[in-house]
């Protein structure tokens, strides 16, 4: 018997980790078909490879010699080159042009479709409502099979159609669909919503791990933003998810490079000290960006809802889709897709680098020389008119874009944005050094010559996560994606001083990133973990019944049939106090509204001889010598262990175990008679009550 | 009025940054100075600088021009030198062996006075204490400012002295002293003591950061092994301060390099697939060589706890210094100091090494071509063979060491033995694929010839993340702090693979970790918050008192002084539960043991007219018509605000309530009436009892 129970615990702590590692498993795989399929997909807007339709480019180049990346091969056709015309040509860019916004409408129009029609929980980057659910709230689909297939399809069109948007969010949400759909799987975890939910924290270490090739980074993440309560269990448990995902990513190996990461910086130069001073300004920057792009989508999502816009979301996607395609073809810039721009703005000009931003005035006597310091030559201002230009329409096309029903992240458009501001500023500060490399900033480091002493590339990093640092308020998860990112180890210390600058200004502006003000948009029950609550008020305050309303509670032993189910029909309480008896007020237990219905329909159905006058007991025991009809008993269906706090309870206390304990009620008592109830709503209704009222004001009520 | 409320907001926001900004630049300091001192010390004990004694050698030798790591400048002198003799002489290696082993005996005999004169806290690494503290108990004096003075001091000499140990753990220590002293001016912190924590741990963060020059990998460490609570805003704070003590560090530059990392790795190879067998075995090899590290490191600490060993601590110190010096001098691996040897073992042999290890038959033509991949020389086989005793030597001294008087952190020690066995299976990997590059293991990365494939410094460093690994229990804080050691990023799966396989094997053979396991040698209150309780008995199983005794309470209005002072003679309770009257048992407050003797003991020398029956009350009215003696009114003594559970809540809950909200006591009621008391010491008892007991047969109590 003793090995039976060794065995029944063995496999008790172990399902856990089988089911990690199955969720690992398939998030992998399911991100490497996406990664696949986005490619292809993108691929399709310039091109056709036409002895292999169902190639992207750089497959449908394999078999020739000619791989460079930029370049394409004689497998691969363009639109024009399909149809007899040079890609030179005034009609060779009007049929590309026409092509290229075609196909992204059609992707656009595609997603939308599907969400509208088979799974509108899909549409956005899910991490609000994500954040809800971890926190104790259940939202019924959310997490379901068509969730996870439309987000899945939905995604891979909507980042074809070249929309500002990316897929690490909804990345995310397709891991923790997963995550809850094979936790079923296991009754220990799939019965137990407080157990699922480690599941999912570990299943979000596992969606951000794949999105970004980040697997640290990822268990940061699900630690830092998404999830509520996070037991070191699950750290582990997390940490092992996110290295199965990301090891089987590595073997499917989409990014198609030897590198596991998706962004791989090639420079290992040292930072100047005073370097910081940009880096801390490109953090204030990317603070207020964030700030003002919070706001204004905010903005913008507010009057969506309010207005008769709200009604039309296809063609909302339709219009955002066309401008965007219209808008974006004729910049180089915001032609190619988002990913390829970050990398090229994170890269340092090699020598081979022919692209208008490396056209600097040099001297190239040996190919494998270092590059050398130099000035900028007319490419780069051209270059830098683009990314200008490039920099505005990001800004204005994600507003617009985050919010509209299609599967869509925000971590992609963010670093773009962050991406473009930084170059720009590291130019400048390439070509101040190099006009006056003896100042006392440059001092030292550059005066020497020769080798680039300032590398424009490390700004467009800071910059990225300066502006996602804004917008979403993270930190250390945050700079651990950035380095993990970019293989750039070295550069921690200038992505702490941006991130940590970023987060002060964009806190000093608003205090939510936009996953909180999503979920204050939306108005999810999510009580924030991050808030301290400063003020001085008691339970006595806050609990209801207010003053002299009576309080609606059972008694164990005196109410009928009659009375529970007249107590059912008028109120909509999600539970009920049992009490010794109304006199007296000692509390007995809670019973949960949809408990009691369930028993007392059941009982109905079932048991003969009820009647409206029948007692409903909550004791263990029928008094002995027993008059009357037959009573219910219902004593199973009792919580005989509810949480209470007494009258003189500080609400900071009350907040707490809230929090902590991930409480939806907690019973009020006073000498151990029951006074009140406080739900998660009167909670949060009083926080925001006092952060809006002067606290001494509210304090006299 | 609203302007200086503003204000006192700000200031109250503030504080807390600028308490961190504080500690984290003294700890960057501090951290430097221990540094430069240990260098310092440890380049003693092979020679001096006689133009300036107070310069290392590598200070000494800057300003000539053979500033080469490993070899000797003129300028500086070894003692065979400054005595005249040759160092190759018999008689010169004698004298240096005779000043290696004095100087180590010198300094380990001074720390451990020290240690004993004034501080005997500051031996060890304090972490199992650290814990604690952070888990809500008091240790007085052990945070310090003779701590602290006493552990900075005591680990420069310590280390220097040769002994396998390392500065890392008492380096949190330090960092958590500090954090400590500097809160108490912030009243917010200092009068606070949950508060402080947060401080604390922000500390603790910064602690590893410098001495691993590992930031992230502080805060995470801070995270996964120190704190007991953890909230966001902790994390923002520890991010900070490990950055500003990084920074610092970077700047002082103790390193001496341009690099801020300790063992900066230079290789960047990919890894073969095939190569995660041996990855995993090493981690195998490192939980099963960490958990026989455990038990006998605690074996013998009890043996000393028990013996009249523990009344000779000085001697003790005196008797391993000696032994570890003439063991060590020999092997010149054990010969150098740990940090170089673990440096030594996890790079990557170039052209121009000239060590024993790096001792290939290559065909070098080129100084600046790669390394070619080829066969072992006989000084590999040589260096082999070193290796082996030295980890043999190692193992055994760490035991002995970890324990003694003298401050002393086990990483070094651990990561030391880890390389070394790392780098043997290496070296052994690499000549398999020298000489089979065909098989299936190597087929494809190796057959091509020419380069390296296989690194055998990466296996170093996987070795010592499992030993490592196997010693703490740590998982993501190692391989973060692993990974910005050595700058290896895409190395993490091996470490990952290597990390979990470890603890996974550690934990099947022995569940706790090292702190874990001196924790429960040394009793303290410490509640795991890793472990999960799956037992089903409830509250009123555990509570005090057992079935027919009294419970020891105060009534509100009917306990006269004469009873609390008895009650306050015949029990040692901390704190007395203050019910409506002695029959009913109805739950009023709390009162501590500290507030009521404080009280009663202020009321005896101040009031007037109060005798040994005049009643204590603890109702906010006296009753109006009052006759008797004047009554000692002690309502602003009494906690109105306990935390009660009823007598049928799962010990799950609260146990979980215990770590969640930090308790150390709960009270237990039944429909209001008062049952008993559970503390934090019935807690642990009851934990303990379930798990060595059955299950089942301790239900049925």
């Amino acid at each position: 018997e003793s090995i039976l129970s060794a065995l029944k615990a063995a496999h008790d702590a172990w399902s856990g980790w089988v089911c990690v590692l199955l969720v690992g498993v398939v998030v992998g795989a399911v991100a490497s078909f996406i990664d696949i399929g986005t490619t292809w997909m993108t691929d399709l807007k310039y091109g056709i490879c036409p002895d292999a339709f169902w190639f992207d480019r750089e497959q449908c180049c394999w078999s020739s010699n000619q791989t460079s990346f930029s370049d394409n091969c004689s497998q691969w056709l363009t639109w024009p080159q399909l149809f007899g015309a040079s890609d030179d040509s005034a009609g060779g860019y009007i049929l590309a042009y026409l092509f290229y916004v075609l196909w992204a409408v059609s992707f656009g129009a595609l997603a939308a479709i599907l969400v509208r029609m088979f799974a509108p929980y899909a549409s956005g980057g899910g991490i609000p409502e994500i954040k809800t659910i971890l926190s104790g709230f259940i939202i019924r689909g959310f997490l379901g099979k068509w969730t996870l297939l439309i987000k899945s399809i939905g995604i891979m069109l909507a980042v074809a159609a070249g929309l500002s948007l990316g897929k690490e969010g909804p990345m995310v949400h397709i891991a923790i669909c997963l995550g809850n759909i094979f936790s079923y799987l296991f009754p220990k975890y799939g019965r137990n919503e407080a157990k699922k939910r480690e599941i999912l924290s570990a299943a979000a270490a596992a969606g951000v791990s794949v999105a970004f090739g980040a697997p640290i980074g990822g268990v940061l993440f699900s630690l830092e933003e998404v999830s509520y309560y996070f037991p070191m269990k699950t750290l582990w448990r997390s940490f092992f998810c996110a290295l199965i995902a990301a090891f089987i990513v590595r073997t499917i190996n989409p990014y198609g490079n030897e590198h596991s990461v998706l962004f791989y910086v090639e420079y290992n130069k040292p930072w100047i000290f005073y370097e910081l001073i940009p880096f801390t300004a490109l953090g204030i920057l990317g603070g207020l960006i964030g700030t003002l792009f919070i706001r204004a989508n905010v903005w913008w999502s507010r009057y969506r809802k309010g207005s008769r816009l709200g009604q039309y979301p296809v063609l909302e996607v339709l219009a955002i889709t066309l401008i965007n395609g219209i808008v974006a073809y004729p910049n180089p810039y915001t032609r190619m897709s988002s990913t390829r721009l970050i990398y090229l703005l994170f890269s340092q000009c090699g020598v081979a680098n022919t692209d208008d931003l490396c056209d600097y005035n040099r001297n190239i006597t040996d190919a494998s020389s270092a590059v050398e310091f130099s000035e900028t030559g007319p490419g780069v201002y051209r270059a830098l008119w683009m990314l200008v230009l490039a920099l505005i329409f990001k800004c204005v096309i994600t507003v617009f874009t985050i919010g509209i029903k299609v599967p869509a992240g925000l971590y992609i458009p963010s670093l773009c944005m962050g991406a473009i501001m930084g170059r720009i500023v590291g130019i400048g500060m390439e070509q101040l050094a190099y006009h006056d490399p003896h100042s006392w900033i440059f001092h030292g480091e550059c005066s020497a010559g020769g080798e680039d002493c300032i590398t424009p590339g490390l700004y467009a990093m800071v910059g990225a996560a300066a502006v996602l640092g804004g917008i979403t308020r993270m930190t250390v998860a945050l700079v651990v994606i950035m380095f993990e990112l970019t293989g750039g180890v070295r550069y921690i210390v200038p992505l702490m001083a941006a991130v940590m600058a970023s987060k002060w200004v964009g806190d000093a502006f608003g205090k939510d990133g936009i996953y909180d003000a999503h979920i204050v948009l939306n108005g999810y029950p999510f009580l924030d973990n991050k808030e301290e609550f400063g003020h001085t008020t008691l339970a006595a305050d806050v609990m209801q019944p207010k003053a002299n309303k009576p309080l609606t509670v059972l008694t164990q032993d005196t109410t009928t049939l009659e009375g529970v189910e007249m107590l059912l029909k008028e109120t909509d309480h999600n539970g009920f106090p049992v009490v010794v008896s109304r006199e007296s007020q000692f509390l007995v237990g809670f019973v949960l509204r949809r408990d009691l219905s369930l028993a007392v329909a059941n009982a109905k159905r079932t048991m003969e001889g009820l009647r409206e006058d029948s007692l409903v007991l909550f004791t263990p025991n029928i008094p002995s010598p027993w008059h009357g009809s037959l009573p219910l008993k219902l004593r199973r269906i009792l919580d005989l262990a509810p949480i209470t706090v007494t009258d003189h309870t500080p609400m900071e206390t009350v907040i707490d175990m809230f929090r902590k304990l991930g409480l939806r009620q907690v019973l009020v008592t006073h000498n151990g008679r029951l006074l009140g109830i406080i739900t998660k709503k009167d909670v949060l209704r009083h926080m925001k009550q006092m952060d809006s009222e002067d606290p001494d004001a509210a304090n006299t009520n």
